[in-house]
């Protein structure tokens, strides 16, 4: 049985249309592995990109979809077979750049040399301190101010990075080649697939109850956004399903392990099917498209290219075999609620860009965007800033985003309780690493405070533009890549001379 | 009339002996500048390192000092004229590392040639994330784990750098040596001063009034530990004191500006005069002594500088060229409230090794430490951690350090308030990085939140040693200090082989 790939991150029609071609060519998930026991997710990590997370993700995702197998071989590994090699193996790294782990079987042995630029490490700016100010040469002969916003995330700020009139260009392109909804409104096309559900309550129960104190507190189930099946689940509307499945009897918002056996998880199905949900209710309420930057693109789409190439001064290949640029609308009313642009990284895990090439099958699949430069195409009459809520918190705990009815991810409700708020300025862009270093110079493990938002637009329209570099965070799939792609130049066969994720990407849209 | 180098930071005696000599040779200071008008510390920069906080500083040093030459000196430079070359004198950088700012009256422009090591960047270890662990070969076949507790300040920790029996030897050699008093008790020679004393209380005022807020509050009297001449003051000290000379009738701790004008400063002077003041009253109460580690040294305190040489990176004849190592006693009863290691770096500022070699006179002077490393030589039988109260705080504020009576500087009382604890382990070495980087590869400014202390050792003896690595943040002055010291060594001048610190340092003690 075909099992279609669970993906951690929340970017659901948001994805890049290649990403969704992928996902058909997964392979085949054999539910061998043995159910872990109940309360074998304690103690281990406990974040947003868990693995505890991710277990629960599927538990849900199954809920609806119908479908354990990928469920059981996930609890397979968390079980703690993770001995496969891979950046999130271990924390430890030798002092001196070692050599890559070996590729995963790579299809090509004697594909063409490793590419000179993967000798040096991968270049991360200096943050310095909050408010630093940092000078670089974009464009020849001009000058760019790169002021920090924050250490955790890595973020940057630098206005001017586009001109007036490149701003406007950019949306007239995106317009002319038509915007699509980011996220749609959830079908109840998986009724059905209650009846498969093979899950006892206390395994689900364990895998919630997330500081393990016997009790499923709000913001436990909060936490778990796949819950909602792309709508948005605020306190009340779990307080409200709770009322209405009359899970909890005292009112009280916790869920006892006694009272969560009583239920019949069909009763919640059920529910959640029946709700009318409206656009602002959905994670995502915003209109996006993709415009080209590869050769023969649009000369100002080039040059965009050219300076993030500059600013990020990451490898020239990586920059130009990444996705192409996302250009978003938000009209008034629209949000994106707090999440992070790509996913955590265990060795199981393929990333979007590399595993077309590398032609492996993975149940997880992630984007592996190192970096988001996000620029602002517009100035918004009211809202509409980007929010860092955790950014530069000292410590970071995904349960704390939640307090008392307050989730600080929410940013139609709490943006202004938020750490870090940019506000949209024309032209301005605002880049930061959604990976930490790994030491050895290459993309290491997540990092938890990149998450971000787009606050409410209360008046106008809101414009802005997405360029993702995306990096595997295994360093010798991602040569493997570089060394497929050129292979696939050397050979000129016609349908392979482009890159791939352009090569899907033409398939859904007109190319601009 | 020559002035005493006021100096910015709180180690008084615990400065080398080879500081304490270069203080005597300080150049005259003239009283030409005029006096700036009140109010002209408004809205500058209000840290502890902060011009308004040496500004004020000045003005208590010479509440007792009779000394208002440098004062006027030091307004003088407050009054804008900053407009010399030096590495704080604006925070913005060039992307690409320029030529060093000019040496200030270079003494020999035809020294020998710049050492090789300074086209190299120097070296700042990732911290990449609290919890994170490296591995490092700091002795040929043996890797240590090199842990990261914080990332402001970048600080890691070090298990079994040193064996118990290296530890062991490190206090013999100390004990030999004889230990002195780190901090003596103050005297009152300075009381005839107070006739000298030119400062309106209006200017006084407003310079003590950090939040310009017409008041000043408890707090803002406390931020200025020199108004208490080594004596630590406590939010009690100071009210006592007001109770005393009837500052505050309202009894509120806060003193308005009429309340202010009221008062005769002679009246303060006389009561902190009158108090009797304890070891445990003042900002430090430990012994230390410090020992060789140049050429020639005890090969554990050779071996031990090659271990410091491996673990930072940073070039070889910077290392070997720094301080010798502190090694520091703490009796029962013993602590050292919360400090920086070095001062903050003005373009008037002189580095106290590179001082000496460059023959400039400055008013000012610091001890220009980069990087501390701190060994703990037992394991304490109670109390004794090293507190970082501010470590990793989303941002730096001096005035919050002091709330509602609880001063986390305040290591006998607020130890477990502050954000992190180092709990004394024999053997562990801590390192951290007492300055920013300038974004160019060299020393930028004073890390804020390097703000660490010695908590209270309840139970015991705490035996500590300090290695700290000199680099003066103009990388001319740094180059130039190296010339120099080359130069030195060709000329074979019987008294100059030697490096002038190790050579201060013979003139005081006995060399071990």
């Amino acid at each position: 049985m075909a099992a279609a790939a669970p993906r951690p991150e929340v970017e659901e029609a948001a994805e890049p249309p290649w990403t969704l071609l992928s996902r058909q060519t997964d392979g085949e998930v054999t539910a061998k592995a043995p159910l872990a026991p109940p309360g074998l997710a304690g103690g281990k990590h406990r974040g947003i990109c868990s693995r505890s997370y991710f277990l629960v993700l599927m538990v849900f995702v199954h809920l609806y979809l119908g479908n354990v197998l990928a469920l059981l071989f996930f609890v397979h590994y968390s079980n703690g077979d993770s001995s496969g090699p891979g950046p999130a193996a271990g924390q430890e790294v030798s002092p001196d750049p070692g050599p890559a782990a070996p590729a995963p079987a790579p299809r090509a042995p004697a594909a063409p040399p490793t590419p000179a630029l993967f000798g040096a490490p991968l270049t991360r700016l200096e943050g310095i301190k909050v408010g630093y100010k940092q000078k670089v040469e974009l464009i020849p002969n001009k000058i760019h101010d790169v002021k920090t916003l924050s250490l955790k995330p890595l973020l940057f700020e630098i206005p001017n990075f586009l001109s007036e009139e490149e701003c406007k260009l950019i949306i007239h392109l995106a317009q002319l080649k038509g915007l699509q909804k980011s996220q749609t409104l959830p079908t109840d096309d998986y009724e059905e697939a209650m009846e498969m559900i093979d899950v006892s309550p206390m395994d689900i129960f364990n895998l919630l109850d997330h500081n393990q104190d016997g009790q499923l507190q709000l913001k436990e189930v909060l936490t778990h956004t796949r819950l909602g099946n792309g709508k948005w689940m605020t306190p009340e509307n779990i307080r409200e399903m709770y009322s209405a499945v009359k899970a909890d009897p005292d009112g009280d918002g916790v869920l006892s392990l006694e009272e969560f056996k009583q239920l019949n998880l069909r009763d919640f199905h059920k529910y959640m099917g029946s709700q009318k949900v409206k656009v602002s209710d959905l994670v995502r309420n915003s209109q996006h498209t993709w415009l080209y930057q590869g050769e023969g693109a649009h000369q100002v789409m080039r040059s965009i290219r050219q300076r993030v190439l500059r600013l990020t001064r990451l490898p020239r290949e990586i920059v130009e075999h990444s996705e192409p640029m996302q250009v978003v609308r938000y009209d008034q009313g629209g949000h994106y609620h707090a999440h992070m642009d790509s996913g955590p990284v265990f060795p199981e895990t393929a990333c979007s860009h590399t595993k077309l090439i590398t032609n492996e099958s993975s149940a997880f699949e992630t984007s592996c965007r190192y970096v988001t430069v996000l620029f602002y195409l517009n100035n918004v009459t009211g809202g509409g800033e980007t929010t860092f809520p955790v950014a530069d918190n000292r410590t970071y705990d995904e349960l704390s985003l939640i307090q008392n009815d307050i989730d600080l991810r929410d940013t139609r409700k709490h943006c202004d309780k938020g750490n870090l708020r940019v506000k949209p300025q024309q032209g301005t862009a605002v880049f930061w690493y959604n990976y930490l270093s790994d030491g050895q110079g290459w993309v290491g493990e997540l990092d938890e405070y990149s998450l971000h938002g787009g606050c409410l637009v209360t008046q106008g329209t809101k414009w802005i533009a997405n360029n993702w570099i995306n990096v595997d965070p295994s360093k010798s799939r991602q040569i493997h890549f570089h060394q497929e792609m050129a292979r696939y130049a050397q050979e000129e066969l016609e349908a392979q001379t482009e890159w791939t994720v352009d090569k899907s990407y033409k398939n859904v849209h007109v190319e601009l």
